[in-house]
């Protein structure tokens, strides 16, 4: 059933969408480094948003590197938050799996996307599926659905 | 109620999203042509879409100019194409009175989105916009609705 | 022979390079507006650089509007300036009258650039073209050149 | 004095210019890939280049990676090849070593230049310092020079 969204809380916890290179780095040139949440300047390219937003820095990793402390981590921050309207930014490697972790959550609406490509890259997919989850917020029923490649899974099906 | 998206019909009818500006066109260096659709672009640079899709190229005007020998046109496009998951891209200024133009289609899902800025520039919302609608689509009801701003309205609502 | 760049002085004059295209306008949707020079922000993008400079801005126009009466106030604002290394931005249509236009000054580098595609566009050649400018006057000899395409021509060879 | 440049010789060696992040590589999420030179991207966006060119891949190694043996290799692609303008695209760190190592070239024009962004990222640097370098080449003497920050350095200055 539709519903008019008030407002999104988003999770960042890392991955390639929020990966950056800095330069002058200490680590040969080749690291990435994960800093401000990508989603931030996705958003603040859109000139008019037509709901209310914020952005929690949760995590900062590769998805590798997650560990279930850290799951157990993502699923307090659902929790204790008082909206119902999550989005969470993550690594691709185990965003089902940390989809998986947060399966027993079923009194909200929680998105997991990312991105194959950095959000600073200029064909990045960031823009577009951080739009594909926040268009499926509006309708779905609650539960765990991961948003990639233009399609929402519930988490059922992974 | 959550489907899985198959396959989307894109129309294309112009408006900002598609607008470019060619180097030595012969009006004083001043107008957009609008050409090969936007949402072709967008769609093919993210590199792994996990559903079919088609574009067709139904107009290619400023939205100021669509008329409703215009507007008849799109609906019977929408009326006559098999597919039932459409996304219309559509300049802003008329988007909301083409909406209801087509609100008496009840046994499809149309959503018409655009954007606020060329996605030829690097600060487009095209992207995004476009994202909401693949994402709404997946858990609305038939009917007809506008995606702009990150919100996704019902005709009725407009 | 090579000289160290100490300070450029840019002159905004408009043309495609300054070309925006702000939402909203009161045209019907097709004018562009030139308002903040694209050498600004072409320059502010590159974290370190090695010159001072400044930015005036002389014209906002398309080049066909530019008049003789304009051309003056350009080659006033190159003789009036203290700095002898000049680059100034300007619409490719009628660069090459402007540059002959200022070729009596003898005793300055004044090389004069655009864009093919605006800075905003994400496939513009500003970004180059304003390299390739800053590039030439390292070792140029005083007089008037066009840079554009790559190559820097001077104001005699065209 | 000015020269019209008829043919430029790029050789690739790597470098931020270069590093991409393929995504799936097998290395953690966390390294980049050095593969198609960057300027090859840079020139082709470029719509009308009034020089003919050729890319010689020659290295693709970050430059702290490069080796007395990877410039000696550098030194001979230079000096076997016809063309006496070339500009060779290098990481940032050990450009001025790699441009020593070359100074007893006397009978060429030869720009190192590179990037502090990937040439990927939409912050990139790369458009902006490969024009200063084809700027630069029209009217240097023969001999080595770096081009990066908007300066271009003789050898003998570093």
């Amino acid at each position: 059933m539709y519903t008019r969204i008030m407002k999104i809380t988003f999770i960042q916890t890392g991955g390639t969408i929020d990966k950056d290179y800095p330069a002058g780095n200490n680590n040969h040139g080749y690291s990435f480094e994960i800093t401000t949440p990508a989603v931030k300047r996705v958003l603040e390219k859109i000139k008019i948003l037509d709901f209310e937003y914020e952005v929690i820095e949760c995590l900062k990793k590769d998805s590798l590197d997650i560990t279930d402390d850290d799951r157990q981590k993502i699923k307090e921050t659902c929790l204790n938050n008082q909206n119902d309207k999550i989005i969470i930014t993550h690594g691709t490697d185990t965003m089902d799996q940390t989809a998986k972790f947060l399966s027993d959550i079923t009194d909200k609406t929680i998105i997991l996307t990312g991105a194959m490509r950095p959000e600073k890259f200029t064909d990045s997919d960031a823009d577009f599926n951080i739009g594909v989850a926040i268009g499926a917020l509006c309708s779905l029923d609650n539960g765990i659905y991961v948003a990639m490649n233009g399609q929402v899974k519930p988490v059922a099906s992974l």
